[in-house]
């Protein structure tokens, strides 16, 4: 099997690499994050090119796409050169602590080891080869083996080509295959997995990494509903333009996002079929990613339309636009959530341009069925602030999430440290960790503290002159070091 | 089955007091801490007979644990009312960001949900009902369950009892029997697993916790060799000390610590035999902590006396001390670093007062066997600085560990917020995190975003006027509030 045989080469590779690339000096490791940034805008064209032919993305959405996979690896350069990532804290020896004398003690988190990622079918820049996986686990000093998803094979092997010329030996290694994934995770050189995909495809993988001899960390970004809530008095005082916006978020990149919003929950009554439907009729058909993507879409759309209780407003299946990639136009189903809570199966996410609309009669109405919607990505509400004040805390605490948000749209997730993308079970593997945003780092790092260790003995940042100049907490007080 | 419904019970209680728990003041939270831990203080006399009966622990040993057990419950108070641990970043909004105009961002971490605890074995104290666990979980809001160890159940009883005292119904149930710890795993409404204990225990119960089909974070802290490696430099300058200074961290509470030194790496032709020998001769028989103990204890070390090249320097059963407590003397095993190598399951846990010593016969030697040492909790080098330091670099590599000490002992961990308790599978079942030290806390958190949220919906720490005058980060930056 050459997967097999490439993935164990790759994973020997980066475990050759580890001491080195974990003890690149943070200014070096810094600028091959720049050095890497710098060739994704200087290749742009190139990249976008093959990405558009394999995966049927418009130029446009890969272009921006290129822009964001850039301004992640410079995000990522700057957290590097800060230091604070390292979380330094330096607890002085105290003779007379209680319940026994302290020794030095001097904390900082280290890289921890060579990681495994996943690249995403939807994001063939921003999470695949250069993506933010790969980013913040280069940050920390990891060496980094990627499997290249089966959807844009050329476009991952042109990108390991340009990252190849930047960074050291063992530093990145792309695989392809099927067979390389799961070897990947069981390869005891591998210390950490990050997966953005399906939830089916992640669970299977983090069944096998709890699985191991030696179980290692599972990052798994996977399904999400993202259920949006528009409140009565936000229909009242502008039902049209959230009915206009909700279609764009909805079909942006044909619905192909795991922030897409999958339920609308609308008051009963609300008078926007007729404009729902004929802007979703207004979207041209459009590819999706691939013929798997297509037929997954496909079947969770079916189990959806044959329950009796649920209307299609409007959709159909399209007749394929490009070669090999089947064309969808958005489905827009309607239910209400009396007949939800009687089928909460009906809550479950179509990756895809469709969503299920779900009427409510009451505020209790509304209350006792949004605890049925599985843990998200994003929940949001649609509401006026000062009247729906009450009702949406209830509203937001009732579908837990990563991400709340107010009178906007779940689509389009900021590239900034801030940032949280993820949240409870099923909406990722791992409720305290994030693929986006500046702390996505803190994944690919262990702690290690170090008791009366000499200074020669210790790593820079740890040293009692600070020579890195790294942001320290020193007997639990925030150390300004001196520039 | 009894202990199955107090478990459901439980966990039913902890769930309904989730919200109220989370909500909590910080001011009001880190005041129950403070009363728990004079609670403690107070009734320290009565929880260290009742333990003293209950597991062999002296009367000295168990007023240390009560003083670490309230160290440790006023420490977190501390951590809670400055607000550092939540973590907040708030990023404004920015119109011209790229790739999309950036709205605004301010994330934090909020509780996990209700939390259960496995309290060992060898701190009735200090890690069970009232121990380290419980206190970050109630740190950070939330609701806790404590599965109570057959050990010592009379004393769990009694802390359980001084604990309701103090605080909210549901914040703290404690349930005994072993059918009640699967039952705590895989109970829908436990969000979090925290569990001290043996390697075979973690591993079956991080299984369930896997295997559920919503999988929850298990911060298991399980079994560790602590290898100590004793330079050639070293031992010419104070070998004798270090002879002493081994025994008495070999065989404080019996070798029932999980930062036990089970292994010694010696110079070969260390002429250190005989002093060893007396002195480990010299300690007197005592209890441990239970039949069960006792049992393991003697299986791992009849595995290990049965390979033809370990030589037993000292070391034998001893009567019974105390009804139903098997005591025990220190036993010391010899072997060379060659035959370790062909046999590398002799680096292997007792969980007692007994030890490895490995002879090395020079520096290569030394290196070659490390890598076959399991990754533990601690890694100890004595050398001398200076001449050793390139020696020390390489071993403190070799072998992964969580705190890695210098001319110091493993045993008696400092507790204070830059302490790290935790290291690689299988000292751990997950690197990232710490059961002592302040950062353990953040195993009971996950954060949130939310995005342009009006001030009155915003948790009060990301409100624009910062009302708790919490540190946060704003746009990147350390903001200083105003006092």
């Amino acid at each position: 099997m050459p997967a097999i045989r490439a993935a164990r080469d790759a994973a020997e590779r980066a475990a050759a690499a580890a001491d080195l690339i974990a003890a690149l000096p943070l200014q070096q490791r810094a600028g091959l994050l720049r050095s890497l940034a710098d060739s994704v805008k200087l290749h742009t064209q190139k990249l976008v090119s093959a990405g558009s032919n394999e995966t049927g993305l418009t130029h446009a959405r890969l272009e921006t796409e290129a822009r964001r996979t850039e301004v992640q690896l410079r995000m990522f350069a700057d957290i590097v050169e800060s230091g604070a990532f390292l979380d330094v804290m330096v607890d002085l020896p105290d003779p007379e602590a209680i319940p026994a004398a302290r020794p030095d003690l001097r904390r900082m988190l280290v890289p921890i080891g060579p990681v495994a990622v996943f690249s995403a079918s939807n994001f063939p820049l921003a999470f695949s080869v250069l993506g933010g996986d790969t980013a913040s686990a280069l940050a920390a000093g990891c060496p980094v083996v990627v499997k290249a998803h089966e959807g844009h094979p050329r476009l991952s092997a042109l990108t390991a080509e340009l990252a190849s010329a930047v960074l050291p030996a063992g530093a990145l290694s792309v695989v392809h295959g099927r067979e390389a994934g799961p070897e990947l995770v069981r390869d005891s050189r591998i210390r950490a997995v990050g997966f953005t995909g399906s939830t089916r495809g992640g669970r299977a993988l983090f069944d096998m990494a709890c699985a191991r001899p030696d179980p290692i960390p599972f990052y798994g970004e996977l399904g999400s509903l993202n259920p949006v809530i528009v409140t009565a008095a936000a229909l009242v005082e502008r039902g049209e333009s959230l009915a206009h916006d909700f279609i764009a978020s909805l079909t942006f990149s044909q619905g192909q996002l795991c922030t897409k919003p999958g339920v609308l929950f609308l008051p009963a009554g609300h008078g926007l079929e007729t404009q729902l439907a004929e802007e979703a009729d207004a979207v041209p058909p459009a590819p999706m990613l691939g013929q798997w993507i297509h037929e997954g879409y496909t079947a969770a759309l079916t189990a959806l339309t044959s329950h009796p209780d649920v209307r299609v407003l409007t959709g159909r299946s399209a007749a394929a636009a490009t070669p090999g990639h089947d064309a969808v136009i958005p489905t827009l189903l309607s239910v209400s959530a009396k007949a939800v809570r009687s089928a909460p199966e009906l809550l479950h996410e179509c990756f895809g341009p469709a969503a299920l609309i779900v009427e409510y009669e009451s505020q209790e109405d509304l209350l006792a069925t949004l605890p049925l919607v599985p843990a998200s990505l994003t929940t949001t509400v649609h509401g006026r602030e000062g009247t729906d004040d009450e009702l949406a805390r209830l509203v937001l605490t009732a579908v837990p999430a990563g991400r709340l948000l107010w009178n906007g749209w779940p689509t389009g997730v900021a590239v900034t440290q801030a940032m949280h993308h993820g949240g409870p079970w099923p909406a990722t593997t791992s409720p305290l960790h994030t693929s986006v945003g500046g702390t996505a780092i803190a994944r690919w790092l262990r702690p290690v503290v170090y008791q009366n260790m000499p200074d020669a003995l210790l790593p820079p940042p740890l040293r009692s002159d600070n020579p890195l100049r790294v942001p320290r907490r020193l007997n639990g007080v925030v150390e300004q070091p001196a520039v």
